[in-house]
C-alpha cells in the first residue's frame, strides 16, 4: 500500500533519530512530531520503541484529535500534548520533547533559566520559562491534554509569544520545544540543553552572576531576526 | 561439548556487554547475572575479565549456593549477593551491579535519592533507597552473602516491595538493580544513573527543590503500570 | 577557475573541522579564520553552515575591511572582529571563536580564570582575562568591529601582551583565541576549555584554593618558552 | 638496524595509546614509561608528539640518568621524574603521568582525596595523598628531578608504602601513578580519575559525607590483595 504520508513520516523519523544522535535522549524518553497542515494530520514516534529499532514506516499518523490515520503501533503517550499545541498554534510545524539532563534539572528545580549570555540571546530575549506543575484536578483529568493547556497558560500569564519563544520547561517534568519544522524543534531542544548547562555552571562559578543587559539582548536578537538580520545564509 | 545453558549464557553475556555499552562500567567494575528458574541455576560474569575480551562461553553457571555447574573461570566476587537475592526474590530474572559514577556518589553520600520528577516517577513512586553500610560483624563474616541480607533488611524496614522498587544503593558501595530479565536489570541501572545525575544537578540549581507531589507521582506511575497503563506497545 | 587561495582555504577548513572534532562547538556556534599576510587577505568560515556540510571550497576570503575577495557565501557574522584583530596584531596567523561550555560559563560569570596549576602555567603566566561587556553606545554601533576594540582595550588596561596571552573571554559572550597559525588558535581554544573546567572543579572542591605561586609559574613558562625551553621537539 | 628494545618500546607505546584511549589525556599532556630492569633502561614517550602521530619506533630509550640509549627524538620533559622514581623504587615496572581533569582539580585544590567508598578501597586503604607544591629553591633547581624527591618525601612523611599506594597527586600539577607494568600504571591513572570524580560529587551531594569505616576498608582491600584474595582470575 502506498502511504499518503511517506514524506511526512520520513521527516518525523529523521527528526527523532537526530534528537537521539544529539545526545538528548535517555533510553526511549523522547518524541518528535511533524505536522502536515493541509491534511490536518501529524506524524509522531510510536510509544516506547528503542531508537536502534525505529524505522520510518513505524511512525504513526494521527489527526488533531489523536485519531489514528495511519500506522499499526500505539503513538507516543504524549500525543495529546502535541495535538493540542498544533490545534492552537497554527504556525508551528514540529514539536520535540525529551528528558535531556540539564533541561530536566532546571525543570525539577522549578526555575526559569536566566538569560546570562549571547548563546541564549541569539535564540530568545527572555528567560526560558518554567511552567509550574499542574493543579491536582488537572493531573487527575486528561493529563497529556492538560499538559498543553498548562504550557499555553504559562505563555499567556507571562505575556510570551510562542513564535518568539520556541521552548518551555514543564515543572518537575522536562522540556518541550517547537519550530517551523520538526528539525527546527529538535535544534531548539539542543540549544535549550546547552544553555541550561551553561547557566548551571555560570551560577556555580558566580552565584551573583548578572542577567545580560538589555542592549546586548536586543543586539544579538536583531543579528538573527527581523529585516536587518545578518546571521546565516 | 554441548552446553545445557547456551541460551542463558548468551543472555547473560549480552546484558553484561550492554551494561558496558551504556557507559555504566569503569574498568571491570560491574557484573550482570541471568537466572533459569526451572533448573535453579544462574549465569554470571567471570571475575575481573575486561569487557573487550569477554566471550559468551566465558560466562559461568552456578546454583543458588554458588556451586559451579558450568564454566572454567572464577565467577564474579559478588556472586553470593546475586545468589541470595535469587533465592529470596523468586520472581526476578536478572540482577545488575555497577560502579556507575552518579549512583556511587549518592551511595557514598549515604542519601536516598529524592523523587524530584517524572523521569523518576515513571519507574518508581518512592525515593530510591540507600541501604546503610553493614555492621562490623556482618562485614567480617560472609560479606557478599550479608550484602544481600543488608539489601533485603533495608526493604523490610522501609516497607518497600522489590517488584515495585527494582533498584537500591548500598551505602559506601554502589547500585544493585534487578528485573524480570537481565536486560531489564541493566535498563534499571541506566535509569538509576540518569535519575541520580538529574537529582544531583537539581539540588545544585535549587537546594530547596521540592519532592514531586503525590498526584503527579501517582499519575506517572499509572501511565506505565497496572491495567490502565498506556505507555509502550 | 583556479583559486589563488586554495591553500589558505584548505588550512582554514581544516582548522574549523578540528574545532568541531575537539568538542568545542555546539550546532554552528563557532568560526576559525586563517590569514595570508602578503596578500592582506584572510579566509573564514561562512555563516551558519553546519560542519557536516562544510566543504573547503565554501570558505570565504575577505580583506581587512571585510570586502569579499573570493567565495559566494556570506562570511561569519563575526568577520569584522577577526578583521580588526588582524589589522592591529600583525604577528598573528589565525583566530578561533567558539561557544565551548566551560569557557562560556566563565564569560557569563564575568570572572577572570585564576591560574591554579601547571596546565595553565604551561601556556600563560597570568589569569585568563575576561573583558567586560561593552558599553551601550558601542553595542548599538558597529558591534562586531567594537568587539575587537573591547578585546584590545582589555589587554591595554591589564598591561597584557597578545603574543604572551593568546586567549580572552568576552564577558557574557565567550572565548576568542589566536596564534601563529589557525591550528594553533584552535589548540588554544582547547587548552582554554580544559583549564576553564579544571578551575571550576578546583573551586568546587576548595573554595579557598590558592593561585599558583610565582616560582612555579615562572618555571613552567620557561620550560616551554624562551631560549632555554626544553618541551617539545 | 634491529633494536634491542623493540619489545619494551612496543609495551611503552601501547600503554601511552591506552592512556589516551581512556580519555585521560588533553592534547599532548601525558606520558607513560616502561622499564627493563636487567638492562637498567626505560622507554618513554617523546616530548610534545600528538597521539595520532605517535609510532612505536618514536619511543625513546634512556638509562636511569636520562642518557639517551636509543631514539632520535627528545624524551618527555618529565623524564627525570620517571628516572629517579625507577632508581629508588626498584620493584615498579611502569609510570604514568597525565593532566586528567578531576585528578588535576584535586591537585589544584591541594587536598588529599578522602576514602569514601569501596571503589577506592578496592585499590588502596588510605586517602589518595596530595604532595604539597615544592619549596622555591627546589623549583628553581633541577625541577623534574626534584619532583620525584617531592613525591618520595611525601610518602615518607605520611608513612606510606609505594607498593600499597600506587598513586599520588602533585599539588598544583597533577597525578603520577605506577605499578608492576606500564599497563598497570595506566589502569591506576584511570582508577584515580574515577575515584576523584566520585569523591567530588559525593561532597557536592553531602558536604558532611563520612570516610569509609575501617572494617569496610579492610574487607575490600583483602578481597583483592594478599593470600586470601578472591577477586579476578
Amino acid at each position: 500500500m502506498v502511504s499518503r504520508y511517506k514524506e511526512l513520516k520520513r521527516e518525523c523519523y529523521e527528526a527523532n533519530m537526530q534528537l537521539n544522535a544529539l545526545g538528548l535522549v535517555i533510553c526511549t524518553f523522547g518524541n518528535v512530531s511533524a505536522v502536515d497542515r493541509p491534511s490536518g494530520a501529524f506524524a509522531i514516534k510510536p510509544s516506547g520503541v528503542p531508537y536502534e529499532e525505529l524505522k520510518a514506516e513505524d511512525i504513526v499518523v494521527v489527526d488533531y484529535d489523536t485519531n489514528c490515520i495511519e500506522g499499526s503501533l500505539r503513538p507516543s503517550s504524549d500525543t495529546k500534548t502535541h495535538a493540542l499545541l498544533y490545534k492552537n498554534w497554527e504556525d508551528i510545524g514540529g514539536i520535540a520533547h525529551s528528558h535531556a539532563t540539564y533541561s530536566v534539572a532546571w525543570a525539577q528545580a522549578q526555575k526559569d533559566i536566566p538569560i546570562f549570555g549571547t548563546t541564549h540571546a541569539d535564540h530568545l530575549t527572555v528567560d526560558i520559562p518554567c511552567a509550574p506543575p499542574m493543579k491536582d484536578n488537572l493531573i487527575e483529568g486528561n493529563y497529556e491534554h492538560n499538559t498543553a493547556i498548562q504550557i499555553m497558560e504559562c505563555f499567556k500569564e507571562k505575556g510570551l509569544s510562542h513564535t518568539e519563544v520556541e521552548m518551555v520547561l514543564l515543572g518537575n517534568h522536562g522540556p518541550f520545544t517547537w519550530g517551523e519544522t520538526a528539525a527546527k524543534a529538535v535544534y531548539n531542544s539542543k540549544v535549550l540543553e546547552a544553555v541550561a548547562q551553561m547557566a548551571c555552571l555560570t551560577l556555580q562559578i558566580n552565584p551573583e552572576a548578572l542577567r545580560l543587559k538589555d542592549s546586548l539582548i536586543k543586539k544579538h536578537h536583531d543579528r538573527k531576526h527581523g529585516k536587518d538580520a545578518y546571521y546565516g545564509q
